[in-house]
């Protein structure tokens, strides 16, 4: 079946989770992703799990499935020059190198760009190309930090906190996967490639949503709210006897099916409960204890099952296991098996976005070091054992 | 200048925060975006932070930047007509509607493809459009619980905790422009439209990296690990004197460095903490308490300014003034302003993909309530008070 990239040609300088998950994204979609790794491997090849049998990273087999790779030592000058020749071919490159870095391997978006006019060069970088931080280093905690998610995250009496998944990482690669595809579309009518810059501080500060505009336009800096939302209740994450469940109560029709589903009519005839508003300004205190209480004698799949019988939005806290075993996450093939050449049969997340058409799959395991270099450099077996000699791959 | 989506027209059937945060970043790139309100409004204006002068909400007026705004009434047939209308001219429409109510409105894609075959339609809900969860209620809460993303967010002693911002909610709608453009890129070759479905339960699953795996390849179940990563260390967040500071030593080399800074070399000579391995097993204790101890003697300031120095990755814990005020935010123009009709200046965050050629932009407040109805429908101020009088609008 086509898929959406079929023929489009990447090649993806990337290490570690930024720059290869946007890779996946396309690959995922029929873009021919060939990854060049240094001769030393991604290092997230030496990041766990490990697979047991194998010694193989379940990490890089999951963020590399569809791609190709091959090793190539770009400080070598010959080397770089058969990275040139890729190039020459290729429709988009992206590298995820600290700013500076790139132009100093001479594989930055000014020397590509050269070298074929229609390239579309995406860059992802803890602070970006421009602006004062630019070459500062970064992981996924300083920019969740400095880009103000921590502070906003966990509870008033607690500590700042970070999201338990690097999103730093993972949101922003796949801005720079929007970046790329709005690039390829604009290419189609201006015959032009170009250069798209994102930056893991631009990506958290993006995803605050209004508390933002509760400084700028509300006036006040928002603190950690815990697992409530200040403007719904009953919205919070109740403890039951056997772990906890997320309940969201965002109306006064709804207000009035939960106060009857479980058995408390009398929240109903009290005038701190009567509106969204109130609710909201009341929680704290009765309300919750009351649900708190109803919740903490019953197990969480009995809840979950009730009100999603009357239609109150509501879900289990999951775990892994139980996540990865949910009937909708099966149902929605969100997760996918491959067969590795040497971890054998694994399995991961699948494909998020849904197209009709041309549908995405996974359908070839991630590369083992090295494994395309000499076919893609169409080398005979001397060739390829003279030029390895020499440290190009 | 020009634009990368310029001439792509978007119709946008949405409310509240996910499907206008894709309408969003399709408009900042230069698509005419449409947005459909129901005669009485998208929810999203009556929830805060308002500006205190004209009542507007802040949160309204970042979302639906650069968008044009007309109400309609799909209820009516008549009027359902003339959105019938708009879609023949139309390239894209967008709905976050729960699964199952476009359909009941007759603006399914189903229906709208065989008025438009080039149509691209996207659709973003809680659970997706498959699936035995298809028609559930869903709130960012319970995407973020089911996704697996609150059980391993906050601390192992603490509660499961749920992220600050509604990344289930904007990292969808990202997720649904992907798709769009996915869609857009392939119809310049097909010539043919396609659905496109995102699911705020998949995006969650999909950004849980290697959790997912450390079950399927690890064989373990992970739990919360509150500031820590189980891989690297140190990396963690510190108190300050004043407030706090995130950092990550994430090799040898760096805590070299890191130890000399800090006037402890004598962790250096310590056996237990020689490699990152090393310092991941033994880093609660002796190593954990002396940057505690060394971090809460100073100022958070200060400490970014002296590891920035030496290159050691550190970011201060921002609040959102000291966020929107960073320089780099600022250089980065990633704070943008407007001018409204009743609010005046209003600022909120910019445009995060960054393309050298077609650049986006926020050049226009977000509609009024019906602002374009008139001008967009072409109606004279007869026929438009007349079709107002029956409800069209």
């Amino acid at each position: 079946m086509a898929k959406a990239l079929d023929g489009v040609k990447v090649i993806e300088l990337c290490h570690a989770y930024n720059g290869p998950f946007c890779g996946m994204l396309l690959a995922d979609h029929g873009a021919e992703v060939l990854k060049i790794e240094p001769p030393n491997g991604d290092q997230l090849r030496t990041w766990g799990p490990f697979d047991k049998k194998s010694g193989e990273s379940g990490f890089f087999a999951f963020l590399n499935r569809n791609k190709k790779g091959i090793t190539l030592n770009l400080k070598n000058e010959q080397a770089r020059e058969m990275f040139y020749e890729l190039v020459k071919e290729a429709d988009v490159v992206i590298e995820n190198y600290r700013a500076g870095v790139a132009k100093r391997l001479k594989v930055d978006y000014e020397t590509l760009s050269k070298i074929n006019p229609r390239l579309i060069y995406g860059s992802s970088s803890g602070f970006g190309q421009t602006g004062p931080w630019s070459n500062r280093p970064c992981y996924d905690i300083v920019a969740q930090s400095m880009g103000g998610l921590v502070n906003i995250t966990g509870f008033p009496e607690g500590i700042p906190t970070k999201v338990g998944a690097s999103i730093a990482d993972n949101v922003t690669g796949t801005f720079l996967c929007v970046g790329i595809l709005l690039a390829l579309y604009s290419r189609e009518k201006t015959g032009k490639g170009q250069h798209v810059d994102v930056a893991m501080l631009d990506t958290i500060f993006s995803l605050l949503e209004n508390s933002i505009v509760k400084y700028t336009v509300g006036g006040y800096i928002p603190d950690r709210q815990g697992n409530i939302d200040p403007s719904i209740a009953p919205f919070d994450i109740f403890k039951a006897k056997d772990g906890y469940v997320a309940i969201g109560v965002g109306n006064d029709n709804l207000f009035e099916i939960f106060c009857k589903t479980i058995g408390h009519e009398e929240l109903l005839e009290n005038p701190k409960f009567k509106t969204n508003d109130l609710r909201c300004q009341n929680y704290i205190g009765d309300l919750q204890d009351t649900i708190r209480d109803w919740v903490g004698k019953r197990n969480k799949q009995d809840i979950d099952d009730l009100f999603g019988k009357v239609g109150i939005p509501c879900g289990v806290v999951l775990n892994m296991k139980e996540a990865i075993e949910h009937p909708q996450i099966k149902a929605r093939d969100m997760m996918v098996e491959v067969d590795h050449p040497t971890m054998g049969k694994t399995s991961f997340q699948g494909v998020t976005v849904k197209l009709s058409e041309t549908p995405g799959a996974v359908e070839s395991p991630s590369p083992l070091l090295g494994q395309h270099t000499q076919e893609i450099f169409n080398l005979s077996d001397e060739e390829f054992k003279e030029l390895s000699e020499k440290g190009f791959f």
